[in-house]
C-alpha cells in the first residue's frame, strides 16, 4: 500500500469512539499500511504538529481490545472549526504540508456533524490544489443527530446506559410507601433521541418512566404540572425523563426560567443545567410532594462499562469501511449505516457525500412523540436493536481497565 | 423448625440489600421454616398489616439469583422510628399481636443505624413482656458509617461504582488540550467513606482524582481555590471529588453559601445538592477556567449493574448468619463483619449487642486524611478488597433484569 494513514477524533467523546479508531487502525495495518498516525486533539493538534505513531502505542491484540473498552477519545479531542477556504488558505496549506511531510495519503476523522465539516473543507481544498489524499469521515455522536445514516455509532451505548440506569432509578424511586416525583435530565440540546431511550426501561419487570419530554416539542409548564397532579392524585410515585434542551413557547430553555445565575462557557454556549432541578422545585412548591432531580451528566457519553455490543461492533465497522473505501479511491465521503432489516435487525455500511451530512441536525420526527407525553412504539422499535448485547469490561483489581495514550 | 420468620428492609436502599434478603430467605427455608413473611415498607408497613408470603414470590432458584441483582429494597422501605417504649406501649403491643397472629418467632430487619434502633426497641420490649421472639439486625448502608463492623454491606458496591465511574469521568474530563476543572459530588452527609473511594481510580491506566474533600475535615474555600490555582498553573486538567456534606468553619454546608433557594424535604432534612456546582462557579469566576459539576446522585446506591461480588456475597452471608444465630437462640443482636486477614482478604461474621451499634455513626479517622487534600494508602488498602470481583447482570433484551414484587 502506497502512503501512510492519519486518523483523528473530534467533538464530544462517546463510549465507543475508540472502537472506530480500532477499526481504522486494524483495517489499515491488515492492508499493509506502513504507518498509521494518530492526531492528538484532532485537527487542532495536528496544526501544532501533535501526533503519535499508533503502531507504537497499539502493539498487541490486547491493546486493541482495551482500546475498544476505553471511553472518551483515546487520542484526545478538540472543538475546532476550520476557517472558510476563501478566508484563510494559509491554515490549509499548513495542514497539507504536514500531511505531505508524513507521506499521508489517507485521512480519517471520527466525529459528529461539526467534525464532518472538517472532512468537507479538507476534501474540497484537496480537489482545488489537485492533492491525491483521500479524506473520509467516520461518524460518531451519542446525540444520533447526523443526517442520512440510520443512526450514529455511540448512540446505542448511550441509549443502553440511559435505559439501564433509568430501570435502577425507577426501582430506587418507587421504594417508599408515599408518592415521590423523580425528574431525570438527559443530554441532547436540540435532538431528543437520548431522552426517548428512557422509554425502553418499561417492561415485564419495570413500571417504566411515566412521562417523557423531548426538545422537538414546545414544553408547556402548566400542562406539565397538571399531568403530575393527575398521576399524584392516584397516589403514584413517578419518574419523569426530560431533555436538557426543552424550551418554553418564547424560546427560553426551562432552566432559564429560574433565578439561578446563568453560565456561559468558554465557547459562548449557555451551560445547560438545572431544568430538572427547576421543575422539581416547581412541583414541590405547587403540589407539596417530595421531589428529586437527577442529571445523568457526562456518564451518558463515557460509561464504557455499559456499552452495547451492537454499537461497539458497528463503531468498529464504520472505521474499517472508511479505510476500505478510501483505499478503493473514495474521498469527501462519510460512512453511514443503512438498516436493511428490522427483524432480524441487520445494518450495512455505505458511503455518502459529506456535503449532504456536515452541519445538518437530524431530529426526532414529531409523529414519534405522543399526545400523552410519551413516545411511540415505532420509536422504541427503532432504538431497541441498537442496545442489544454486551462487551464485558476487562476488570483488573476490581475496576474496568482502559488504555491511556499518556501512560 | 417451630414458628415462622418475618423480614423487613428499612432506610435508604443499596445495590445489595436484596442479597441480604435472599440470605435470610434461603437460610430459613433450608432449615425447614414453613413461612417466611416479608414486611412491605418495613415496620411501618407491618403496622398497616402489609406483608407478603415470600415463598410465593421467590419460587425458583432463578428468582433468588434475580433478587441478588435487583437494586433498591425489593420489599419497599420506610424511614420510620419507633416511639420510645415508655411513651407509647400501644404501638408495640400492636406489632407483637400481629407477629403472634402470624406465628412469627424470628424477626429480621435489614438496615442502617436508624433501623438498628428498631431492633433495639423491639428486643427490649420483648424482654419486658417475656416474648420468645428473636430479633436480629442485618446491617446495610452504602455510607459505611455503622459502628463495630469492619464495614457495611452495600458500601463495597457503591465504592466500586464510584471508583469505576470516576475512571470514566477522568477519561472524559482530560480529553481536550486546554485545562478544565471537573468537580464530582459524592454521597455521605457526615461520613466520607464513599468520597474516599474516588481515590481508587488512580492506577497504571489512570491519572486519578487530584483532590479529595471529606466532611470529617472543615472545608476551607480559600485554601481550595489556591490548590486549584496551583494545579491550573501547571496547565493541568483536573478532577476533584467532594462529599455532599463538606462544611465551612462556621458549620454551614458549602451549598448553603450560594444564593440559591434552600430546600427542606418532607422530613425537615436540608436537601444537600449543589456544593459541586457552587464550587465550580466559584472556580470559573476566580480563575476563568472551564468547569463542570457532576452529582453522582442516587445511582451510587442503586447501580446494581456494577456491584462488587465480594459485597454481594457478604450481604448474603450476614443475612444467613442472622438466621443461624436467631435459630440458635440469640436476640437483640446485629451481625457484624470482622476482617481477620488483609492479605489474603478474609472476613467472618460475628454477632454484637445492638445497644452498642444503634444510632452511632462511624466516621473516617482524621489520620487517614492527608495534609495535601487526599487520603492515605491505609484508607485505600482498607477499601480495595471490598470492590473485588463482579456479579454479572442477567441481561434480557439488552437490559439488566430485576425482580419486582408488584409484577
Amino acid at each position: 500500500m502506497v502512503g501512510n494513514v492519519i486518523v483523528g477524533q473530534s467533538g464530544g467523546p462517546t463510549s465507543v469512539i475508540n472502537s472506530s479508531l480500532a477499526g481504522v487502525f486494524k483495517t489499515a495495518k491488515d492492508r499493509g499500511v506502513k504507518k498509521v498516525y494518530g492526531m492528538r486533539h484532532g485537527i487542532k493538534g495536528l496544526l501544532d504538529r501533535q501526533f503519535v505513531d499508533l503502531s507504537e502505542k497499539l502493539s498487541s491484540d490486547m491493546d486493541i481490545d482495551l482500546l475498544k473498552r476505553t471511553p472518551s477519545s483515546y487520542l484526545g479531542s478538540c472543538r475546532y472549526k476550520l476557517p472558510e477556504i476563501g478566508e484563510d488558505k494559509e491554515t490549509y496549506d499548513k495542514i497539507f504540508a504536514i500531511l505531505d511531510e508524513l507521506d499521508v495519503k489517507f485521512f480519517f476523522y471520527i466525529g459528529g456533524n461539526d467534525s464532518m465539516d472538517t472532512i468537507k473543507k479538507l476534501s474540497d481544498y484537496g480537489l482545488i490544489i489537485g492533492s491525491d489524499i483521500k479524506f473520509m469521515g467516520v461518524p460518531k455522536t451519542i446525540d444520533n443527530d447526523l443526517a442520512v445514516t440510520d443512526h450514529t455509532p455511540g448512540f446505542g451505548s448511550a441509549a443502553k446506559y440511559i435505559a439501564a440506569t433509568m430501570k435502577e432509578i425507577i426501582r430506587d424511586g418507587l421504594v417508599y410507601d408515599y408518592p415521590t416525583v423523580t425528574i431525570v435530565e438527559i443530554m441532547g440540546r436540540n435532538a431528543g433521541w437520548l431522552t426517548a431511550a428512557a422509554a425502553l426501561a418499561r417492561g415485564e419487570d419495570c413500571e417504566g418512566v411515566d412521562l417523557i419530554y423531548l426538545p422537538e416539542k414546545v414544553f408547556d409548564i402548566d400542562h406539565f404540572v397538571d399531568k403530575v397532579k393527575e398521576l399524584y392524585a392516584n397516589g403514584r410515585s413517578m419518574v419523569i425523563a426530560i431533555s436538557e434542551g426543552i424550551k418554553v413557547l418564547d424560546g427560553r430553555y426551562v432552566f432559564e426560567l429560574s433565578d439561578h445565575v446563568e453560565f456561559v462557557d468558554a465557547f459562548g454556549h449557555k451551560q445547560l443545567a438545572g431544568s430538572a432541578k427547576f421543575l422539581a422545585n416547581k412541583i414541590a412548591a405547587e403540589i407539596g410532594v417530595k421531589t428529586r432531580a437527577i442529571e445523568l451528566s457526562s456518564l451518558q457519553r463515557c460509561a464504557a462499562h455499559m456499552t452495547s455490543r451492537t454499537d461497539i461492533t458497528e463503531a468498529y465497522n464504520v472505521g474499517g469501511a472508511a479505510v476500505k473505501a478510501a483505499f478503493e479511491g473514495e474521498s469527501g465521503k462519510v460512512v453511514v449505516l443503512k438498516r436493511i432489516s428490522d427483524d432480524p435487525y441487520m445494518c450495512i455500511t455505505e458511503t455518502h457525500d459529506v456535503h449532504q451530512i456536515a452541519n445538518i441536525e437530524k431530529k426526532v420526527p414529531l409523529e414519534w412523540i405522543t399526545e400523552d407525553d410519551f413516545v411511540t412504539d415505532d420509536l422504541i422499535h427503532y432504538i431497541r436493536p441498537l442496545i442489544q448485547a454486551e462487551l464485558s469490561p476487562i476488570m483488573v483489581d476490581g475496576l474496568p481497565r482502559h488504555l491511556n495514550v499518556d501512560k
